[in-house]
């Protein structure tokens, strides 16, 4: 799979721009799945069977599989994907950062071992930490950009001095990318929803990349004003992840087995009320 | 293991300031270790064995065994080093950086799963993003500050302005984590040897802050520069990281099972020119 050309094929033939961001907490499964040795990967799975036909792309968060020694479950489940709903990208928001020949085993790790279609990547170390993932031409490296959490202001909302002049940090990551690490048109940002006038000035620096855009949901970003800062002339150009409000509306509800089917019911609510702003 | 007392009991007790990097590559392995299912533990432990007594910490880095899916071998190397040598600190380079929920659960990853007693930690996401880490007290949070490779300037080295005045972004990481980030005493900051003037800076920014210091060896950094800039007054401050070049001495040299003994004499090496700059 071609990450940009299956995730544009996604937006249009789905008429979706919604990700389902996976961050299993077994904590919340339903009380059917506790205790079973599968249960992250039974559980993502039955949101990903109920959800597939919303979405443009699947966004698993390693840190739940790697703090519960779950790596076999996200193996299983990308796989998964894969095999059930082929057009689809994941997205592995993993975050990695490092010199090159680390981030070179990095890449293994995301590309070769998980067989993910992108990575998140952090940009604090430069050119040659994104290179390897760079690398890779068929796989999209999405850059942190304008994180949607609180501290995200705490270095990226400096006024920094850069050969293009003076402007701040984030705006900085945002030029560097589209200027100079998108050679193979491979890279996509991290924006969070929770910031709509700086996705509007990333719009503006990087013509039609993609955009990644948590914090709708349980992180109180705005739809409306997130379509309309970042969308692209043709109504596209960003991938709106919800995690929690989907995975757990469910559970949260009754703690039954339609968690699936109620995580279904808030999926479709988002994907639409996007819609309703493209 | 309380991190900070223990590093500083072992820079002491140990007279060494070297950390050794385990970083491994199979395909560098000695030839009787090819092939073997746990080659990545027994290459590692050998090294850990042979140089314990040398060292003031180890630091694994987890690039290189996720991307081998040998996390188990992960586990078992460090539950060794506890076991065997209990006075020695393990570093986990694992350079995370997420939302706080999600850090939560790189945490769990690095101190509960992995029982290391310090982490590497990306602070492009601000401070919402450390605060987990930052809540195991005994625990070492060592954040990436002014690092090592050639693109470590791409961002570290833009001139911002901060409530401080006007620094490089480098020097206002640094002094975020020694102001505002070090309030229960376990932070460190991440600087490469290859830049001997930032050492410095940190140097003289942060106090007696301990100071990881990649980029020796390999990558070219100069022991004595390294002291000059960063030991403290009492001749310690450091924990200066060599990998490739103590973990492959042997294997280049002869290939044979005697690659533990070579990494042994390259470290000592290491100390001792170390040490002739304390």
């Amino acid at each position: 799979m071609h990450f940009m050309t299956a995730l544009k094929a996604a937006w249009q033939q789905r008429n979706s721009l919604l990700c389902v961001g996976l961050d299993p907490d077994p904590a919340k499964f339903p009380a059917h799945l506790q205790g079973r040795t599968d249960a992250i990967f039974e559980f993502c799975k039955a949101i990903v069977d109920a959800t597939a036909d919303l979405v443009c792309c699947f966004k698993p968060q390693i840190a739940y599989f790697a703090a519960r020694r779950a790596e076999d479950q996200l193996e299983a489940l990308i796989e998964h994907i894969h095999a059930k709903h082929p057009a689809i990208p994941v997205i592995l928001d993993a975050k990695r950062g490092d010199i090159g020949s680390t981030a070179e085993q990095y890449a293994i790790e995301a590309f070769e071992r998980f067989k993910a279609d992108a990575i998140t990547v952090n940009p604090y170390m430069g050119r040659d930490s994104v290179d390897p993932y760079l690398a890779y031409p068929d796989k999209g490296v999405i850059l942190l950009c304008r994180t949607s959490n609180p501290g995200g202001s705490d270095l990226q909302f400096l006024e920094v001095e850069t050969p293009r002049g003076r402007m701040k940090l984030y705006e900085h990551v945002a030029c560097t990318v589209a200027e100079e690490w998108n050679a193979s048109g491979n890279c996509g940002l991290v924006v969070g929803a929770t910031f709509p006038a700086e996705i509007a000035r990333v719009r503006e620096l990087t013509g039609d990349m993609p955009l990644l855009v948590p914090g709708i949901g349980a992180q109180g970003g705005d739809i409306a004003a997130t379509l309309a800062a970042g969308r692209t002339a043709n109504g596209a150009g960003l991938m709106i992840n919800s995690s929690r409000a989907i995975l757990y509306a469910g559970v949260e509800a009754n703690g039954g087995e339609e968690f699936a089917e109620a995580a279904r019911k808030v999926a479709l609510d988002t994907r639409d009320a996007i819609n309703a702003h493209r």
